[in-house]
């Protein structure tokens, strides 16, 4: 196999943690796959990008930024005033797409991802926007172009949800699902079962960089509802946006809420959940008080766990813990050697 | 794709799931994969046999079998003396393989297997045996003749697991597990927590049918040991006998051991675990005190769970609710469209 072209467009953590894997699994990704590959392009919105066809050493580039050196710093730099001009430029079989999410238009990855597969890569985002707004489109284009469109890390980080279904469940039909996805809210109802009150526990959740600095997407439910909805549209075959989803955060709680639950062995976590029902599927992200026997009942910090309702199996349920940017790379890295073998 | 020719060795309760099965899924098979099917055989131990390269009806067998006839009864009835015979005579391209487990020696479902391969069939199993006594030699020769030899089903029934790993989590290395894998026990000890004895634990069991007449292979840990060291064998590439497991069962577990644990908010568990270390794996089976916070501590009566550490992902832990029959045989299809597609 010729080495395949890596582009990434957005180089923050996730892009980082996955150029270090990469390094990592260089020799392993051949042994095993016959995969070589070399870094084409890379783009930031603060920090400059590069191009150059003939490879980038990606470890220098990781060294150049923890030293708070810029991209461009690199004499072999090739200017891209904006995303688009970098994907037609950038030489690339792969794109890595890592934009911001925008939970209301899903741009401007939808267009980036459009853009990658019209010039003949494959398509891979960490960013839920695109699987709630486009996820249609950029299927039927991908397919059209015997390309991937692959999103797995969307949702639980790395682990294997959508690949769960694709490849390792054939033929089965998911009824319903109910989970935590949200790793904040999950992480503040933790802290504030172990006492603190919601604004010392969102406090907390934003010093450990878990938490945004506008931390209402989260607290809110918005973040679930776009899990939410991604699962449906993906796994149900059901098209469905964020605003589709019955939504309520875990504002409305109280530190004497957490604990009168306490007082019953209940736990509250923010529950999300579908169900199909005829023709069509609910969907609604609310907060709920379980307890002991139930699997989600042990998901407390920032893990998350789903549980699936098919035709031909018992309950199935997936769980995750100790997320972080690697895990959201290695779903890239996951979806990058399932779209090349 | 011309229908593929179904032949099943053993048709008891997992077998006869399966049969339900593939008729409940007949056109979702044919309109989400083109598979389309027929069943060409159908050996009993002890209700005959049926050989008829026309095609089966699997309705009606099915139904002679719940009102006690025997396969033998049908007037196209061809004799097979033994499961060798049946598998050169069957003229299919996949069997699925049910006969009872043997913990020490894996026959006679190596050998069937093994014929169905040099046959030119997909050997497909839920019987333990194979894996660990003839993985290799299986293997290697189903990849030399492009076929495939599929036991999705042997460790957690249907739930994907071996799949999981080939499938989805592609260039991840397994560390370590540790799982509650023998649902047998985990019944009885949850049986304990509600007030039983052992004995009147392992009687209800027995009752509901999850518990067989001799007991043993399951409360001695022999049970877990084979699916410990059928995961070692495959997830972990190192070659492992269920006399390779440190074991040690439940027998030596009283109501008093329950009763201190449930007091300090702690549960019995027969846990199955495996660790590398350096080239080595160890493997062993224990009862084990686990806390609230761990994620087998819901797993209760007949479910299971195991959680993975690998090098790309923090803990990642997969659990079914509800095993029977029906999910097991789901494993099986699963295997079949695996192998077809």
């Amino acid at each position: 196999m010729e080495p395949v072209t890596l582009a990434f467009l957005g180089f923050g953590n996730v892009g980082q943690a996955l150029a270090r894997l990469l390094l990592a699994k260089s020799s392993e990704l051949e042994s095993r796959y016959g995969i070589t590959w070399r870094a084409t392009g890379i783009y930031t919105a603060h920090h400059g990008a590069l191009i150059d066809a003939g490879g980038i050493d990606l470890q220098r580039v990781l060294a150049d930024l923890a030293g708070g050196g810029q991209l461009s710093a690199d004499p072999r730099r090739q200017a891209a005033t904006d995303g688009l001009e970098f994907i037609a430029r950038c030489h690339a079989s792969v794109l890595f797409e890592n934009s911001p999410v925008n939970y209301q238009t899903g741009e401007p990855a939808v267009s980036h991802l459009q853009a990658a597969l019209e010039h003949g890569m494959h398509a891979l985002t960490a960013n839920k926007g695109p699987v709630v707004h486009a996820y249609d489109r950029l299927r039927r284009l991908a397919e059209a172009r015997q390309l991937t469109f692959g999103f797995e890390s969307t949702v639980m980080d790395g682990a294997p949800i959508f690949s769960l279904w694709r490849e390792a469940l054939p033929a089965a039909d998911l009824q319903s699902f109910r989970g935590v996805l949200n790793s904040t809210t999950n992480l503040i109802l933790s802290l504030m079962e172990a006492g603190q009150s919601l604004e010392q526990a969102v406090g907390e959740a934003q010093r450990i960089g878990v938490a945004e600095t506008d931390p209402r997407g989260d607290l809110e439910g918005w973040d679930a509802a776009v899990k939410v909805a991604a699962l449906v549209t993906v796994l149900m075959d059901f098209r469905c946006t964020p605003q589709d989803v019955e939504r309520q955060g875990i504002t409305g709680l109280t530190p004497e809420d957490i604990r009168q639950a306490a007082r019953q062995d209940l736990r509250w976590k923010l529950i999300c959940q579908a169900e199909r029902s005829g023709d069509k599927v609910r969907a609604r992200v609310a907060p709920e008080q379980i307890g002991r026997q139930d699997p989600l009942y042990t998901v407390m910090g920032t893990s998350s766990a789903i549980t699936f309702n098919s035709d031909v199996l018992g309950p199935l349920t997936v769980a995750e813990s100790d997320p972080g940017p690697e895990t959201t790379a290695y779903g890239l890295l996951a979806d990058m050697v399932n779209a090349l073998v």
